[in-house]
């Protein structure tokens, strides 16, 4: 299923031009046309998802493999020294096309990113809480 | 396989007690000692593998879709409004235990954090150059 007015099912079918370095049945890969680092790129599936919440599991099981199939790919191609794999889900966390897609990131020793979150203050006995909470 | 002196080894099979949300044959899912946020967690596979590039992609299959379970869960227990998976691989992309793991990071509108990486600097066919060295 596509959705009419969503650019990034435009792009994964082709109906608009990507950089794309990979294509099969259920996804495209293309260069990112923003990067943070050189190769970033996006795996996006050609149905419509708005996040992983919505995503089928049979394509969501293809998705780490691929990221792993395009990191091979990347590190014979650019060289990297790191790769961050990052897949944001509403405005909050920094998603800002509601079209499932996973951000594959190629680091370099020197391409000055700094992805790390800062700690939140915790006191004695927060983590049990929290579980508690969720089991 | 297990490595003798991978901590996370110890944490997956349960040789060190873990604060577990959830456990299969495959994957042990506990709260993050050092949480960014309430109920940051790690899918953490029970075999040893130092990074994405060495996973099995049998295992790898599987990584999304859990993620989409858990990602249910704790929408259900904590009430999270977004949610971002991150998977680091090396020292560079802020990789610091060298067992494959992935970040589940329940996002919040008060929460404070921020994950934006800034985009790199770009020239006129900058992205056609890199797009050629890699296809």
């Amino acid at each position: 299923m596509k959705k009419d007015d969503c650019i990034f099912c435009k792009l994964a079918n082709g109906d608009i031009p990507t950089n794309t370095i990979y294509e099969d049945d259920d996804f495209r890969v293309f260069l990112d046309a923003a990067p943070v680092t050189r190769g970033h790129c996006l795996i996006v599936p050609k149905e419509h998802f708005d996040s992983l919440e919505q995503l089928d599991d049979k394509v969501a099981a293809k998705v780490m493999p691929l990221a792993r199939k395009m990191m091979k790919l990347l590190k014979d191609k650019l060289g990297w020294d790191g790769f961050n794999i990052i897949q944001n889900n509403g405005k909050v966390a920094g998603q800002t096309v509601f079209h499932f897609h996973t951000h594959l990131i190629p680091r370099y020793n020197d391409d000055g990113q700094d992805l790390v979150m800062k700690p939140m203050p915790l006191k004695d006995g927060d983590i049990e809480t929290v579980l508690n909470e969720i089991i």
